[in-house]
């Protein structure tokens, strides 16, 4: 059965490029980077090559790309690190209630240790709310949290405009973004974003999975969280997992350097989908105005996502109900957008990424059509 | 040239059979485990193998694996997690001075926040000094933290007697092993150690770097050091590397299972060398007797280590002064076995695979003959 995937927001499929550069780490250039020896130092040169790549990437320089081991790893370095660098002098965090759960659950645990933390909804069209973040910072606030791209309905943050409206409160604060929805999806440049850090994911842009990256500005001090060697100047030690890594800043070039072409093809994609979508009666589009070609957020409310899900895959299309990662639980995306409990449940979020063909889009409508009759 | 890899306790070369494994799960079973529809089901249903694969290899339940990215993740969890676990009611911390970084910083990191800790020497010839052990425990230890083999010169502690002396010392005591130089070279079964939670690693079993294990014991609480989605129950969130993953489920399973054959082999290489080794003039064995045949440390005294580990790199034989992650610095090691600094300053770490053969020992003797007459 042909395969139609369109879950690309949970976690892609390994370009063949990238999955040879992984190949060629693990079995030839597989030496540890921190030997001595020449087989080691070439094994740091390949991760300079790949350091460079990433930098060039998120527009900043290589001493300010840290690699972790995940998008989640990445969050929880920026988040507790700067809140632990800082919270010396008291002082609150804001954050967004919508962002993934890996850069939430940091924040709550922060409240629960007592810090004070100030969750803020998204309007009622999912998109963020830029005056309600300006009206959270406070002087003393030492940490904003802000996700660049929704990960359920994709939404983009003006990142540019929220920092310049914190900074212009508390001239002290850290500003972390959860970019992992964002990066090659969204064209930026870390430096004029006028952020401190932030975390972004291999996996999802083609790389393998097992490597994220974190951008962290130069002279933005965190705490570490984790001990070790000295690998990634001490922020995250251990030894380096060089195939993953160098397949990741292969596929940031990638991704970046086609950014206009790749665009064009998902947001030609995405436009054919959601206009037959809107043909099929019942269907509501959940996505914002404005929000990403790549994630498109639907609701068919008489029918729950699971079996939907189901059903789909039965046929070789797989799609999700909501964040890979709170499988089963009801979205909160759209339960803090407010929208009435049928429609969240019968949710359904497709991912496109520029491998999805035009054909594709008329399959999974069909295959929604049958759905609705059958189900 | 041909290659003579002598640097297996840094790193391993990846087993075709797992690269191969990594790549599929890269390229085809590639969908992340969380996701809801049948490739996500089929992408979890690998990690279950997996799971199951590490358990039968550890003599443990699959419940008792979390997995991480890195074996230092996992002697951070095990560490930072079970000591703030039980740092509530005070009580101490004991740990042995020549572990690896990975466990020797976590522990100084809770003694610059308060904890009381006490780092014990080894004995003079590199052995684990289980008397000095069982005295520093005393009744309100609160954490053991052990390494199951030096990764320097290779010394294997008796993991059964100290814990069964410290539990007699403490009965709350949470006792955690960094079984990464261990696993896959000892014959051992978690349970029977009767420990609570080790640190193992996949590349130094010839499986892809990016995924280790933490072995945490039915019941044994640590807190968690990281947030976010339920992946591994919350104690290591984010993406399951699952082409890493799923390549160590595999190599554990042949390392365990050909035990015998592979421990021979290394065994015969590693007597050999050591014979030939002797009858050069100068050269002193730094591995105490008893060590694993994996990791032989020998110094030549008059020539430092890094000219010669560049010498014989420029003929193709790879080998390193001492852990690959201290680079540079003088070993803490030997410094703390009392050796004298122009033996710990020629040291050289020759660490041994099933993958070398008879005649990479001829090679090495030969090549260190010439070096010793060069440099």
């Amino acid at each position: 059965m042909e395969e139609i995937y369109l879950d690309n927001a949970a976690t892609t499929r390994c370009d063949p490029q990238a999955a040879n550069i992984a190949l060629e780490l693990m079995t030839t250039e597989y030496a540890n980077p921190s030997s001595l020896h020449s087989k080691g130092i070439s094994a740091h040169k390949r991760l300079d090559i790949a350091r460079q790549q990433l930098a060039t990437s998120l527009g900043c320089d290589p001493e300010e790309v840290v690699f972790t081991s995940s998008g989640t790893q990445s969050n929880n370095i920026g988040i507790l690190g700067s809140a632990r660098q800082r919270s010396k002098n008291g002082g609150g965090i804001v954050g967004i209630s919508t962002m993934h759960p890996s850069a939430i659950k940091p924040i709550e645990y922060l409240g629960s240790q007592g810090m004070c933390i100030d969750l803020l909804p998204p309007k009622p069209d999912g998109s963020h709310d830029i005056e309600a973040i300006a009206n959270a910072v406070a002087e003393d606030t030492i940490l904003l949290v802000c996700d660049f791209v929704n990960s359920e309905v994709g939404s983009i943050a003006p990142i540019e405009r929220i920092s310049r409206a914190a900074r212009r409160k508390s001239r002290n604060i850290h500003i972390h973004v959860d970019g992992v929805q964002a990066f090659g999806k969204v064209k930026f440049s870390s430096r004029s974003l006028d952020i401190d850090s932030m975390a972004i994911s291999g996996h999802k842009i083609f790389a393998p999975k097992g490597c994220g990256a974190l951008y962290l500005r130069r002279g933005a001090k965190i705490k570490q969280l984790l001990f070790g060697s000295s690998q990634e100047r001490g922020i995250y030690p251990g030894t380096e997992n060089t195939p993953a890594i160098c397949a990741f800043g292969h596929m940031s070039r990638i991704v970046c350097d086609n950014f206009d072409e790749r665009h064009a093809r998902v947001l030609e994609i995405c436009e054919s989908f959601v206009k037959k979508a809107s043909q099929i009666p019942g269907v509501c589009m959940n996505s914002p105005p404005g929000a990403t070609p790549y994630i498109c957020n639907i609701s068919i409310p008489n029918i729950a996502s699971e079996p939907m899900i189901h059903f789909l895959a039965a046929r070789g299309i797989y799609l999700s109900g909501g964040s890979a990662c709170s499988k089963g639980a009801l979205s909160p995306v759209l339960t803090a957008m407010g929208l009435e409990r049928r429609r969240i449940r019968g949710a359904l979020r497709i991912s496109f990424s520029p491998q999805n063909r035009a054909e594709d889009v008329d399959k999974l409508i069909e295959a929604l059509r049958i759905g609705i009759a059958t189900l």
